[in-house]
């Protein structure tokens, strides 16, 4: 991947990077001038915590409390670890929770980097049935999960993933009703297992957040080991990489404190103070009000070339987004996008990168979706990649 | 350990943390002014590579090159491997080359979080044997090795480490010979494991490097995959968190990717950034000119206190470091320090820590060793810390 973005002339809308032009440089510089003036004490360059610095947890605690104001920040702040980004916190996660050959429900399409891990891990995925209109399906996990504890499966299924906030890759966001509806299918059978509920792109809406609270809190969730997780950085400095998490289970927290004392024993406290700073004096939201409509402006450069030049005209279907980075694209009948297909291999003739989305499935990958990126191309960018697309698409019609 | 650095009152020689006052407040600040201002395209801010960035790497294998004048600069950049400080390198070495019921062999005393790794992943420590002057005893390697093999145990070997300049926790430098000593034990049975040299505390020297080479230019060791780590935050800044190892096998490298990019597909590119800029504008060894003598200074304050005080008249003993931030004393005969002795108890309500010396041994952990630490307490804390050391140990006598 990386290799293929220094190819000049390939355009990529594979890769999952943020917008450069409007990355925080001068909110950076600034709090670190202000780390530097005001420490009489530079602690913040010493060695931190294992679990993470407190007055960062407190304001992600107090972040999250006005988004679902039934929570308790005190309790959020004890329940939260810092990590090196939200992958971090999936891989802890993952690691204390599972043994190879152990079995994790996900979101269909799930996040690749984190189906990646599970095989890794040696963990198989099973994906959450979804129904015709593209939505998690209670009657049809219903029948998964009897089937599974038919064949015996149901004790080596530990946990339940989702991003459920303008996905990577599937843009889409879960309803409450949907996230009921799994809680419910899990309880009926007394599979009482930890999920993880990634949020990692909460924050990076358009216009308006999506109404939907947690498995926090969500009362169908209640019995239930919650992990929900997310990112600083995404939204606002990838290269910074500080992710989060509030465990509402003490024994898994303490778990993964264990293991992150053998990984690191502390995410970089510098890194930490600087979104400390930015949290508190504002520059954080800030940054993300200049970015939302950023993003918007660029999901329609590359949404509305695919438009104007017909790709829906092409049999080419996707919704669009009102947050996140991505387009999910699903091809005509009959057209394979996957991996080793030749409409991948004829794209990157053309000079354009896309995620095969076969790579996004836990179990019994179609072979007929695509997620594009309009995160790091700028418009003009995105419109060419757009065009090599369609000509591709045209190619293939 | 952090609770109880917070109690008002208590001196902490216990801690690893590294001097507060000649943190580089200053230096950090301007890199990050300097990047702000370099970056047209401000790429430091966005995701980097799991590897670590290339210009970093390079500047690294200059500055081992330049240690080790045989070495090719450009085969270390492609053997290097940037890390969340020198603990995610011995991670991940552990994580891709041990299953539990493995063994590595240890230094004797060494460094404690590294045991306490080894027993979280299940993988038993076998101590590197010394000789009466605290060497490593070749012929008695030789024996150890034969006893192993006869229990069927070297099949289980997978791995060596030693922390070799300024040890944490013994202060003490390998020489060559001794290292040459291992690699001739076990390449006599044909045991060509892994070796992890930890050379976290080489650049911390106070007045001159100590001489000898790495494991990565003796030839003794041509024949094994060598891991050779170490840490910029240790020398800088802990708060950055920012370590690194060269590794000279392309197939050990390759697994320790794969996993990394699991763990966090790259350390935060930002923090690399910083140390690029001041690596390659003079202000890291600026830095470390300044805290070398700092360091000898402290040293002096504790070590000086310890002896006007009389603890060798009470028939403790140590060697008087030239390097690093531990001392490492031996106690008079039938005196227990260990972790849950009538003596460091007393020391607790004296008002004074360390580290009990039980805990930094791979197996048959002597009772009669204590770490004191001179990083973090200023001078005149270390002068209090040590009467109270020798308060208590008077009362012991």
């Amino acid at each position: 991947m990386s290799m293929a973005l220094e190819t000049p002339g390939l355009l990529s809308l594979a890769a999952g990077f943020t917008d450069n032009k409007t990355l925080p440089v001068g909110t950076v510089r600034d709090a670190v001038e202000a780390l530097a003036r005001s420490s009489a004490d530079p602690e913040t360059l010493q060695y931190g915590t294992n679990q993470g610095r407190p007055g960062l947890r407190r304001l992600l605690a107090t972040k999250l409390a006005a988004l679902e104001p039934t929570l308790d920040p005190e309790v959020l702040t004890r329940g939260t670890l810092v990590t090196n980004g939200s992958q971090q916190a999936l891989y802890l996660a993952m690691q204390v929770l599972c043994d190879p050959g152990d079995i994790v429900l996900v979101d269909r399409p799930s996040y690749f980097v984190f189906l990646e891990m599970l095989a890794g891990l040696g963990v198989q995925a099973r994906s959450l049935p979804l129904d015709d209109a593209g939505r998690i399906d209670g009657a049809a996990l219903r029948q998964l999960l009897a089937a599974m504890e038919a064949r015996g499966e149901t004790k080596r299924l530990k946990a339940v993933y989702f991003v459920s906030y303008f996905s990577n890759p599937s843009a889409r966001s879960l309803d409450e009703a949907e996230k009921i509806a799994v809680a419910e299918a899990l309880g009926e059978r007394d599979l009482i297992v930890p999920v993880l509920e990634d949020a990692a792109y909460r924050d990076l809406y358009f216009r308006q957040p999506y109404a939907a609270r947690s498995v926090l809190s969500l009362p169908a969730w209640d019995a239930f080991p919650k992990f929900y997780l997310s990112t600083l950085t995404k939204s606002f400095a990838t290269g910074l990489k500080v992710g989060y998490g509030f465990c509402s289970d003490r024994a898994w927290l303490e778990k993964m404190l264990h293991v992150k004392g053998h990984h690191d024993f502390g995410t970089a406290n510098f890194s930490q103070a600087v979104f400390e700073t930015v949290l508190a004096n504002g520059g954080f939201e800030a940054q993300l009000a200049r970015i939302r409509p950023a993003y918007e402006v660029k999901m329609r450069a590359l949404h509305g070339t695919l438009l104007s030049e017909g790709l829906r005209d092409l049999g080419w279907s996707w919704p669009e987004p009102t947050g996140g980075i991505y387009l999910w694209l699903k091809t005509p009948p009959a057209l394979d996008t996957s991996m080793n297909a030749a409409f991948c291999q004829a794209c990157v003739r053309e000079g354009v990168l896309y995620v095969p989305g076969d790579l996004c499935f836990g179990d019994e990958p179609p072979r007929h979706f695509a997620r594009l990126s309009f995160g790091v191309l700028d418009e003009a960018a995105l419109a060419v990649a757009a065009r090599r697309f369609v000509t591709v698409a045209l190619r293939f019609a």
